[in-house]
């Protein structure tokens, strides 16, 4: 960010008055230009014990699986979002059920969440970013090719819950250990 | 938005190669310049039977009351920012039990997340954009005062489910009626 796109001025880097940290500010037009994370919305698609997973077509992560999900936009709700990707992302029709995970992750200003849902028909496909689209039950799920650890932790946690059937909300932060490793820190033990 | 922050180029709105909808886009960078919702990170700082409300000192809603919250920044986790939050507004310590409620505010292009947390003692006291900062048990809270939507419907849901002393994760979009109204539109009771 170099330029103000309210007057074009060069932006200064400074701390504006009554704040704590340093922003981009425009000292012609006084904008100050606020970076704040960004949420991904991504749902569980659900359909008796399987769940449906898509193998990217897109960096990054290419020919991995993942859950459906993306960039939450402007002018939607969570649901709208994570039904929306999935949609584009699988071609699937969804009911969402609540939020089940979601995690934290400093080191790319974002935070993701992931809404249990059930498929209400099984006419999905392939989207725009996708080279398949399949339903896995636990014992078929390619634990070595999923994309995110996000994803992975979803996974484990709904086929850790789905004998009892009770799906509380779970949630942790993610971050960089050494080597860049990202370590899952789960918050204290869902109630 | 009118200026390319990476090239100061006059900015273009059009929907670029493999989107949906229409973006600001830099013809010159081909830097495409999205706009997605942000988070605001809260608290429910929680002592015996009794809640901590802040009385706003700045706009909107001078002089009313808060749960302490505020937009999640770069570089943090949800919790470190409603824990920042909390610091700021009600010079507070807590610690963090977990997701209360989230609510999507799609008009303003935002999602509220309250924490619920116990305050680690009673050294409280008016931050920069409080006039007071209060302990309020249920009948004492001024209902007719509360500063947001979601901040009501949080309390409300805390003292409902407090003589149980289980919390659900509740939530809901809020959006706008007719007269510009916020209406609150719950997702399915939480299991």
């Amino acid at each position: 960010m170099k330029y103000c796109h309210t007057c074009s001025n060069e932006l200064s880097i400074k701390t504006p008055a009554n704040d704590d940290r340093e922003r981009f500010v425009c000292e012609s037009c006084g904008e100050i230009h606020y970076q704040n994370p960004n949420i991904i919305v991504c749902s569980v698609p659900c359909y008796e014990d399987q769940v449906l997973l898509c193998k990217r077509s897109i960096e990054p992560r290419y020919g991995r699986w993942t859950l459906p999900g993306g960039f939450m936009e402007n002018n939607e709700t969570t649901y709208e979002g994570a039904s929306r990707e999935t949609l584009e992302e699988a071609c699937a029709r969804i009911r969402i059920h609540g939020l089940y995970t979601y995690y934290s992750l400093p080191y790319i200003n974002q935070v993701h969440m992931f809404f249990r849902a059930i498929l209400l028909d099984l006419n999905f496909s392939a989207g725009a970013e996708s080279l398949e689209v399949e339903l896995f039950r636990e014992k078929d799920i390619p634990w070595d090719e999923i994309a995110f650890p996000a994803v992975s932790n979803t996974l484990k946690h709904y086929f850790n819950d789905l004998p009892r059937n009770i799906f509380p909300v779970h949630s942790a932060d993610i971050i960089l250990g050494k080597d860049k490793q990202r370590l899952i820190v789960p918050h204290d033990s869902a109630v």
